[in-house]
This record gives C-alpha cells, sequence and structure tokens, in this order.
C-alpha cells in the first residue's frame, strides 16, 4: 500500500463511488499516464473492491489505491468513469476538477478554469486511456495492460453488453498481446466466476457493490447491479435482499430502488423492485411484468445504455 | 454559399453567438474533419462575422458558413469553441449534443447520451482540431490549415495573450508551413488591422461583435471586447458606446455590463464601464480605478483568463 500522506500539489485520481473494475484500473492507469507526463498524480479509491476487482488486482500483484473520503476545498482532482456529483466524492463542487476521462453521458459537471476533458462514447473508460497512451505516443506498460483489458472485459461483459464498440473489441485484441493473456475467453470466465462468488457477504454490501444514484426530473432514484454467472444464488437471498433495499430506500430518501440482476452467461435481467411505485414505473417505462417483486427486463442488461436512458425519458414525458 | 437545406440525419455544427475567427473557423475545419470521418455534418454560424472574420474567409477563398437561428428539438448539433447554454443556439437543452471540442472552462453543458468531448486549456480551439487530425493519422488539408492558423493568432493576440501555451505556438508553426504562410507576423498584423477598420459600424453592433453573457452568481453580466490597433477610434465614440450599453443593459435585463478595449500591440486593456455599479464592482474586483466611465484594468487582456475569473471568484465571495 501506498502511504496515505497528502500532497497538497498533488493531484488525486479516482472512479466512482461503489467502484468497478474500471473505476480502480482507470485511477491506476491515468495515474500512472499522469505521472508518465510530468504530473504528480495519485490514484485513489471511493470505496471497497468488489469480489471481480479483487480478483484482477490480485491476479495482476497490484496493490488496491488507497481509500479516500474527502479532499481539502480547491484540491486539484482528475476524475474517471464517472462525472456526476452524486456518483463522486462529497464536496466535488468545491474541488479544481482538472481532467475527466470518461465514457458516460455529461452530467452536473462544471469547471472553474478550463480543464482537460476526454469523453468518448465506448463501452469501457480503459478504451479511451489506451488511445491517450497510443495519440501521446507512449508505449503501454504491460502491467497497465492488463489492467485496461480486464477493464474492458468486465464493463461489455466480454462483448455481451450492447454498450460493446468496435473501439473495445480492437483494444482487447492489443492489449491481450501487450499484457501477454493469450486465452482472453478463460480470463474474462475466471473474472466473472470471481464477481459471481459472493460468499456470505452480507446483503447490504451486495446491493452497494454496483450501485448509482440517478437524479430522474425531480425524482431521485438508486439503480443497483448485480452481474452474475449463478443468478440462483442471488435470488435464493431475495428476501434477505429486498429487506436491505426498503431500509436502503429510507434512509437515503430515495424515490425509487430497483436492482438488476443479470445472468452475464444468458443475457438476461431480472430485477428486483422495493415496492408497488417501482413496479408501476418499470410496468409503464418497460413494459415489464413484475411477479413477487421481481421484474423482468428480458435482454436489458446495460443500466447506462437501457435502463437509466429510458427511466429519464420516462420521467421527463 | 451552401444551400441552407436541412437534413434531420445531419449534424449541425457550430461556434457560440458573436462568432469570432475561432468559433467560425472552427466550424468549418471540424464539419470537414467530421466528413472525413464518414459523418454527415454541416458548418453553422451564429451571427455575422466581425471584420476580421471577413477578411480570414476573404484571403483563404472560403464562403461563410450559413447563419442557423434554430433547429427542430432533438437535432443532433456538435459545438465548437462554446458550450454554455447561454452563449449557443436558443434551445439549446432540447438538442442532441453529439460532440464538443472546447477550450473554456465546462459550464452548464449536460448531454443525454454518451458523447464524443474534447476540452483541451489550450489557447484556441484551433490547436485542439489540430491534436485530433494529428491523432487520427489524417493529413491537414491546406485550407483548413489556414483556416486554424488564423484562428490561433486571432485567439491568442499572436502570442501576446496570457491564454498562449506551447501547444499554441507549435501549431502556428506546423500549421503556417501546411498552409504555405511564410510571414507569419505580416499576417497577424493584416489580420488585427482588418479587425480594427472599424469605419462606421453602428455602436450596437461595435458592442456585439466579441460579448458573451456570463452568469455570476445570481446575476447576469453581458462583457463584450474590442481587440484593436487602433483604440483611439474606438474612444473617439465613446459616448455613442455608452449609450448602446445602457440600452442593452435594459433591453437584456443585465445586472452589469462593461465593454473591455484591448489594444492588441501595447497590450493594455481600458474597459468602459456603463455606471457607477460595474465602476464599484471592478474596484474591489480588480483594484481598478474608473474615470469618466473607463477603468483601467492594467494589462488584463483575457477575458477567458483574466476578467471572468476574477468576476466570478468576486460574485462567489
Amino acid at each position: 500500500m501506498r502511504g496515505p500522506r497528502y500532497n497538497p500539489g498533488m493531484t488525486a485520481v479516482f472512479g466512482h463511488l461503489n467502484p468497478d473494475t474500471d473505476a480502480i484500473t482507470a485511477a491506476l492507469v491515468y495515474a500512472n499516464l499522469l505521472r508518465r507526463q510530468g504530473l504528480d498524480a495519485t490514484p485513489y479509491r471511493l470505496g471497497e473492491l468488489n469480489f471481480e476487482t479483487a480478483f484482477v488486482l490480485r491476479e495482476a500483484g497490484v496493490d488496491a489505491p488507497e481509500l479516500l473520503t474527502s479532499l481539502p476545498e480547491g484540491s486539484a482532482v482528475a476524475l474517471v468513469d464517472h462525472n456526476e456529483s452524486a456518483q463522486s466524492l462529497p464536496g466535488l463542487k468545491g474541488l479544481n476538477v482538472t481532467h475527466v476521462v470518461d465514457h458516460h453521458r455529461l452530467g452536473d459537471l462544471e469547471t472553474t478554469q478550463p480543464a482537460t476533458l476526454r469523453f468518448d462514447p465506448v463501452g469501457c473508460t480503459a478504451t479511451i486511456l489506451l488511445r491517450l497512451h497510443l495519440e501521446a505516443n507512449l508505449p503501454v506498460e504491460p502491467l497497465d495492460a492488463r489492467l485496461m483489458l480486464s477493464a474492458v472485459l468486465s464493463d461489455t461483459l466480454h462483448f455481451r453488453s450492447p454498450t460493446t464498440t468496435a473501439a473495445d473489441r480492437e483494444a482487447v485484441a492489443f492489449l491481450a498481446q501487450v499484457a501477454g493473456v493469450q486465452d482472453v475467453t478463460a480470463y474474462a470466465l475466471a473474472m466473472f466466476a470471481a464477481k459471481s462468488d459472493l460468499g456470505d457477504t452480507p446483503a447490504s454490501t451486495l446491493l452497494k457493490m454496483d450501485y448509482k444514484v440517478f437524479p430522474f426530473g425531480a425524482q431521485k432514484w438508486g439503480v443497483g447491479v448485480i452481474e452474475t454467472t449463478n443468478p440462483a444464488y442471488v435470488f435464493g437471498r431475495q428476501a434477505e435482499l429486498l429487506a436491505a433495499m426498503q431500509a436502503e430506500k429510507g434512509v437515503s430518501g430515495l424515490d425509487g430502488l430497483v436492482l438488476s440482476v443479470v445472468d452475464i452467461l444468458n443475457e438476461t435481467n431480472r430485477t428486483i423492485v422495493t415496492g408497488e411505485s417501482e413496479a408501476a414505473v418499470l410496468g409503464e417505462a418497460f413494459a415489464a411484468v413484475t411477479v413477487d417483486h421481481v421484474a423482468d427486463l428480458g435482454d436489458r442488461i446495460s443500466r447506462k445504455k437501457q435502463i437509466v436512458p429510458t427511466l429519464e425519458a420516462y420521467f421527463a414525458r
């Protein structure tokens, strides 16, 4: 572990709250790229590693970045894999955002000064990070290649997600070679198995593993996702999860809270809804039928591309 | 002139209201780059050309892009050299922003979908557009080089502005070669002379030639700039300009309105203030003394880097 000392001239690089593999590896890789370009940059994480990310770092022999919970007002920060304040470090509006690399829609971000912003509509932040290396004529270090490869496989569910672009496929081919990963399919399956090995993780942790809060018009919704090769395990704990969802909805004053259980291998999404009101919204927005708190969302497996835009459009009506 | 026909599958590319040379040439060059990359893109302008830009296009033998005043809701647009709705096409919030290339701070822009955003903290949009060509391994066409060269010279006042970066200087060296412009200094002086040849332009037009509206906290201010090699001419028309400013302030419901007269060659800024309240703000924010409606802002010649940030900080107190 790197020391947690805070250096005021430093730029803190971090991905979103409830980090996934892309958020963690992007912080590591972008901080390294910025350092190679002469900036004093340090990677951080805004939450606990999920099992997939822990597997990726362990296999790569890389320590997790330090946990970051706050920064002094005015600190320089580089955001990766997110840009909305609701998904970022508390107090983001008082920080000095100097860099952003992201592949999500642009939300409520503002900068006080001209900044370096790079958004491309691709499946993964790592795909953009690879471009930044190539554009700067900087050779990709094998360790960074391995981290970026893992991120693309994770975010695109090894090309199963509709967010996948040609650039993501090309990135995987290039990065696998640099990283020396011979069997990409086997590596992706090992990542997904690690992610699905949820053991006795508390239900409240499962809910928050890949969880984001979105403003939909005047409403505030939480949308969690569990991507798994073993949905039966998750639905075996549905009662516990429902209780955790009801508690979270109350504590955080949400108007809606849903948890999409995505079967990675079969590419289906069965979403646990907290109550009647969420079932009604999903019924109208997706024509989804809800039975026993589970709404069948068919093959809509991408929160970013298929779930959130539809809910946004629904609440904008 | 290209035909003004509107094609629903087309992406409209445009710079800010009250366009300057960077806004106009960036629309032309980025539209051409997007077309070379397979997108159906058309350049537009959101207002009349200033004398400098008219000179640049005339010398290059290029027609001005069509004037655009509105687009159907949901139309795809690419913004260059701006991102804030107050400086853009009316109704921007209802349009589909798919691309942005800009060198200003990020303001109130949001996108409904992941988009292609490229912001770099350099002196000119053209410097970023040159990078986009080089990164895409696309040769820069000589006409585009001439337009981009003109934009960098204009935005940086041929490197006099503190917004100038090493990348802008390198861009000028590269672009002058591709464009076949041998004597860059002579070309820049000819541009600035054309800009300063204001003839019998109405005072209301002079005020709006390079004019932007900014939200400062709860207030709304207009900040105009006249960059000229002949400030004596402008101050010879101070009474007319003041009358135009007072009228504009009332009509547009502004809280403040100032007009910076920048002496390009001597690098000084004497700013005409509409009234007492503006004089008081400039006095506190810049320690500037105002005599007969003219505040001496010394060598602060950059609205973006020196005027607006200081006013923003002042109103944020």
